[in-house]
């Protein structure tokens, strides 16, 4: 195995966007890609590190950029002001992570047919978001997402398979959120999963989440069983 | 691997109940058991390969027995005469698969620190109410289970890990049980997850389901992914 890492810029119109990517140098020849979608603060260490996680799979990891090259967040406030736009203008969302779907399709490593995208919270959004642009997706996992519906999409036919990985306890995501979007997604005929883990709160896979009274707790249990989860859906979705 | 097949029969007070057990000869020592509890028309073929299945997994399979032995039903309404008395009356429904648990720490290979049960429909509803005994078990997994609230159960200490693989479109199962269940277990701190397969009716794992307006469809990817999931929790349970 060895691990390369590298930054690649991408552009959605004049916005510079910066991924992180990383891959296996010792496999020869295209390999599935997986996009990686960023919670609110930005595209930082943890995606960085799932990107090299994703790669040590075989894959090629691409943690994409939401807000722009450099750009992070370093409070609540500053994060909310980066996030909310997005989640005002699903469309103006739904177009930048189109731009990091067309971005990996460019690595000459990247077989275009194999392709999907992980979101952690506000990421978790932003990779339905990605299912819902219609593209030529093999699947998408949301972990511990933001399920809000998506109020100005336009309706496409959804191509990819859904895996949602939500926690019971979550105070970010209304039940009438993930009602929705069952239904949602029942209606569209998607194929889709959503795996609900109880005494969990928000943001359970980062380890460094610990304010229950916020509702983000780091919970180890649901950490390892979702990644397990994901693992088991990356190898049947690129199977085909 | 050398799987051994055999019946045992066992009792709940007087009534004679007779299992189907699987186990690999090959294996030497104690391991892990695994109960198996079957649907409305009693302990079939269908519970017996998985009661296999579970032994060439290194476990020993035991196809429990709800109603008796030899009894079992060939219509609906033979099936439902069978089934309605343990859902009008859960203590004796939890008194009678107790001795199933009594009677498989009796065999000799059984460690007995290492008890898990799996269900299907009528049997998800009985794995959950031995859980609800409070026994020593590590864990139950129902699939496509029956998830009425326990009417008549004294409320104990649950101690089992509790997995539910649930179809979204199961018409025999509300979805007030569904949040009654997790506000149970939520309640009672238990370990829990439900896992939810859109497009998907009840009896999603038995081949020969075919009956769209009954509501029972077997359906290929949730019976292989539910399979997987319980791979995945037995192995972490027993793990401990």
């Amino acid at each position: 195995m060895a691990i390369i890492t590298s930054t690649v810029a991408y552009k959605d119109d004049d916005v510079v966007l910066e991924a992180y990517i990383a891959f296996d140098d010792a496999i020869k020849g295209m390999r599935p890609a997986v996009l990686v979608s960023h919670a609110w603060s930005g595209r930082e260490g943890f995606v960085a590190e799932k990107a090299r996680k994703l790669a040590e799979m075989g894959y090629v990891g691409f943690a994409l950029d939401m807000y722009g090259q450099g750009i992070r967040g370093a409070s609540v406030d500053e994060n909310t002001a980066l996030m909310q736009p997005f989640i005002d203008d699903r469309a103006m969302l739904q177009k930048r992570i189109v731009a990091a779907f067309y971005a990996v399709r460019q690595l000459p490593w990247v077989d275009q047919n194999h392709i999907a995208a992980i979101g952690f919270c506000f990421g978790g959004l932003c990779v339905l978001d990605l299912a819902r642009s219609g593209l030529d997706l093999k699947g998408v996992v949301s972990f511990h997402g933001l399920l809000s519906p998506p109020e100005n999409l336009e309706q496409k036919s959804i191509k990819a398979k859904v895996l949602v990985l939500h926690g019971n306890d979550d105070p970010m995501v209304p039940v009438d959120h993930v009602i929705a979007l069952q239904q949602e997604l029942t209606t569209a005929g998607v194929d889709w999963q959503i795996h609900t883990f109880g005494q969990t709160m928000h943001a359970f896979t980062n380890p460094v989440a610990n304010d229950p009274e916020f509702g983000t707790v780091y919970q180890a249990d649901a950490d390892r069983r979702s990644w397990q989860l994901m693992q088991n859906f990356l190898s049947e979705i690129f199977a085909s």
